[in-house]
């Protein structure tokens, strides 16, 4: 079974290579009825766009989204919605010196062991530019959980080493665009960049800590065995490329706790069960608590450096080193925060509908 | 969709409550000609199980299983195996007094959120005794592996604070099951079992961490995009009750990391394809590298605890106190071991198949 | 991936044996709150349990169902439900003879070319006894679904080249466990009771057709394009051993008429949208009309008969002769009648669900 | 749940609607290094295409297909292939007088009753362009069991009630494209052919049968229960527009017939186990026996018709007449055959996957 599709209810299928022609979802089981144009896609896109600051990549993609079908008259049909971007004629030249050799922190190695071919001009398949499919769909997920009054944000929470100091949503939501690492601690964001900026200057590059937060899920959407709402999440979030430890609320601080300090206990606020503290982030049993639900996925630093390094050939088995040329993110976590906003919500939306909280069909009175 | 099933070229479905009259697996997709007998899932089984050490509840549970269907002299025969273990007739009145109360860190209020109606009965569904469809199960996903040379084994870290110092994957083997808490370096299982004892002591519990190795996997299996094999491993972690937080190889280390430290150089070994350092744990892109692949898994401490704890009447909408009587596990790490082990086997056992590596059909020559 | 699972939102697993220890199946996705009892699931199960007439086989099978999970005071809890029926200790001696030899129309030969393995006692796997678990979840969707006003029945239309008259639905659900043969037209009832007379006495056995209606459906479930309410139906009753064919309306004669004839006009009636005549049997476009579903399969005659056959020797490769013992069914589609309308209840309860008719969690208000 | 997905391990999403920008499919799990290009897909499109003949609708299509990704250097590189075709900038316009009118025969009500909202353009998402995607995939999925031997053809066996004498396999593969009805007994084409002028001179339509080949499976592919390779058929074919019924081998015919006839004789030809006749069909317990695979489907009349029909307006709920304008197929058979082809060949491309006799992953030798 092959591995490009996710969710089952609101279920997306992403294709395509960073230097082919083009790259793409299709997404199917948005109901029928919601208000959708490429713009509402075309402002995530944005967001996830490279070329935006001296702490990404310069290479500018101009990223149009195309929608292709699912909808008429400004409105989903319950049909599948297809989106590309086009990929600009990329030169493909720059690779071929080292199509051979195993870039150390890619997946050159394993996709050569798994397929026998790989397409090597600027990483194929398991680039970055795979994610668009992604945060396309996402942000069709996002609109779609707006209607039941869920909003769902992330922000860079560690970066270099350098931790923020915890911020209040509203101001997550205020200052998180406001400077290029998307750290919503201004002070925090100012040593994160200079941060940054020594890294580049040493060819080397840091990795950080993102935070997504999904407020206004009702209680009970998630399931209570194996597809629990924190495992689904738990996939989602890690099966971004870089991610290499994702945790639910007190997360691995919760192992050095007591149960008298873990157990949030409960109360009842403006008449509702709540919790009085969120360690459990929002997620009980694998079931939504009706508190928000808070996940933090660790991203190690961007494997692509200018610094040389030690790596094989694959064809003739030498060891050999490798110099990677052109530039490349120094870090991935602001660009990161669009693409896990996206894969949250591609899980809540598709549990509210497993749960029967959105309809499966339609959105429309009849 | 509900969510008891797992996995797709090996798939189990569980099913069973902990004050019903048994629990139970089916898994299908086991290939022919698998030698397999009650005693390869029953040693699994044994240790799981409760009442073993002074760490662990006492309560005795003898949990013998029976295999029913799909096997025919000593071998598998490429139907659904399905196995059960008969609940011992349990005293269920004791619950009845807690039965409105939404027990702190316990899932009974989103149930009742998502279903309306609960089992109240020792956690029903939601109790660790779910978890012997998952051990059974992975009991036989380790024996399919064995037979290509994998091996799954996994050890307590660290436990109430106390961390483990690194051990060898030989002393892991030869010391983890010399103490109740499963910890392979044996001075700081001393140490753990001290903690434990204390915590008890004030009726409480204690949290920690679970690392879960698997050894012997091939370079190339796992899917590039969604179905990582790391993002499959950590749903198939998270989805055990009491996980917060999940990660891989260097995990959140790697986000203080640089990428000249984190990226593991490729080498030539024995020739083959090799890396010099593991911090990927043996997962690049989505696909096994061939070095072992390094998992660990944050747990929570226990939720139910003797002492009083704030919380509502589910009911009645009112704030409460609530007295969790009888003797419960004061921590889970040590009993987790099997249930992480198997859940590792069954993502590998599966990803084994969906990759060829494995004949979905059958060992046999025909 | 293995093939013993049907169904998305409400889903089945089937296992066992006819000679091993026990047949179950294992029903994941019913909503909570309904009310269900063992005697549901028995009075199905009582309808196809074989010895009970003289026109099938005389072994006696008790086949209690015993329900082990997912219900709590009488009602179901959205959690799994397991249930099993014991195999009775059978003499499987007298398959000794014929282990290696492959049954003319039987899955023998097939089974090993997959497997290189079988259970060749009494079927195995391929025996009809695995129906038991379809009709015990069957069971389970037809309560479900009669709590939405849809009722599912079926009955035997031809049989030995007897084609019943058409009957009203009313007589169909009056006479049609008046007679073995399920045939609610009673003089052909007659006739066909006689030709299977004659076959026994020849050592033959005779196919027939069997239709299933689906009374009550509300237009607009059913997916438009690969899962199709028809294409789903086919799949559920093509998947019944002995089926050869499927058609849904005019099926078959739909190929042989005008579209003038074919199309159903559409009129009001009652207020709503209905169709003048029926020749779509209930669904178009792959999704239902209001009008009642209607399904015909054609049944093969039993496979084993008591006549000499010409066959080979698998082990050897031998061409050689066989002779089946024992008394078998002279024809199915009088006991195929309740494991159809359980087949067609699952498809229909799943696409209820899968379209938000039917709650996916919860019947009950919360 | 959503249906634009079929298959699992050779899986095909398909999207697009007859008036939007473009039709397309993504095909996931094809394995790497399968020489592919467009023209492979092209030549399979091409014959679906209307206005090739008198007894099509004259609308030009060109229909070129594009090929988007998973392909790198003329081969498949186990990544998605993700392919469309544009639509052809067509008048929208007339459609409007009949938006709100249920064309008998057609699911424009039943989609009102599901969805709320329909492309009522050209049919939107039920219009024959959406086979599209199937031919495309089906292209792929035939080019992929060809390198195991596997050939898949069809061809029109009824037409207006005008049956066909049986040909040789030869003879079909050598006359279907002789003749614009794809019937290989020629003089029955030729009667066919003057029964669809007949009865598009009185504007009404006609149906037919449509069988399908599968020749060179190997024995032993195929699931013993739900997923029996028939019950997969038979839904792929039953999902197509227009099929009202399914059968295989004998099919129908079984009905009438005594065991001792149906059951095909086990024989050793050329050194390996065969049967004496094919009444089976080729497939046995769900699981095929080696024999070639023998499908047949029943197409209903073209529900558009330019003759006055009864129907009702679904806004105002009146009843009211329609006349359908525009030239429309007269028969469906013809044109189906590419399509029957397509999805028979991606349930066999997906079974064959399944069951390890084609790797998941790769044809390349590593």
């Amino acid at each position: 079974m092959p591995g490009n599709t996710f969710g089952h209810s609101f279920k997306i299928i992403t294709w395509g290579e960073s230097h082919g022609r083009a790259v793409g979802v299709t997404v199917d089981g948005v109901p029928a009825g919601l208000l959708l144009c490429e713009e509402d896609v075309q402002k995530e896109l944005d967001r996830r766009r490279p070329g935006q600051s001296e702490v990404s990549t310069p290479r500018k993609e101009a990223d149009r989204v195309e929608i292709l079908s699912g909808l008429f008259e400004g409105k989903t049909t319950g049909t599948p919605i297809a989106m590309l971007v086009w990929n600009k004629d990329a030169d493909s030249g720059s690779y071929d010196n080292i199509k051979d050799l195993a870039r150390p922190g890619h997946g050159d190695y394993p996709y050569i062991a798994k397929y026998g071919i790989r397409d090597y001009r600027g990483g194929g398949r398991s680039s970055a530019r795979e994610t668009i499919g992604r945060v396309a769909a996402g942000a069709i997920a996002k609109k779609l959980l707006s209607y039941s009054g869920i909003d769902i944000f992330a922000h860079v929470i560690e970066l270099g080493g350098i931790c923020a100091d915890p911020v209040s949503f509203d101001d997550i939501l205020n200052n998180v665009e406001k400077t290029p690492v998307r750290c919503a601690d201004l002070d925090a964001a100012e040593k994160m960049l200079e941060k940054i900026i020594l890294a580049l200057a040493e060819g080397d590059s840091i990795g950080g800590v993102v935070e997504i937060i999904a407020r206004g899920v009702p209680a009970g959407i998630g399931e209570p065995v194996f597809d629990k709402l924190d495992a689904d999440i738990s996939k989602a979030v890690m099966s971004i490329g870089a991610v290499k430890g994702v945790e639910i609320g007190a997360g691995f601080k919760s192992a050095k706790m007591y149960g008298s300090e873990m157990n949030d206990p409960f109360i009842i606020k403006d008449g509702v069960i709540a919790t009085g503290s969120n360690n459990a982030g929002g997620i009980i049993g694998g079931i939504s608590s009706g508190m928000p639900i808070i996940c933090r996925a660790a991203v190690k630093p961007t494997p692509s450096i200018s610094k040389m390094q030690h790596t094989v050939n694959m064809s003739t088995l030498d060891e050999t080193t490798i110099i990677i040329e052109g530039r490349h993110d120094p870090t991935i976590p602001p660009r990161m925060v669009p693409v896990a906003e996206a894969m949250v919500a591609i899980v809540i939306a598709d549990h509210m509908i497993r749960s029967s909280r959105i309809g499966a069909n339609s959105l429309l009175n009849i």
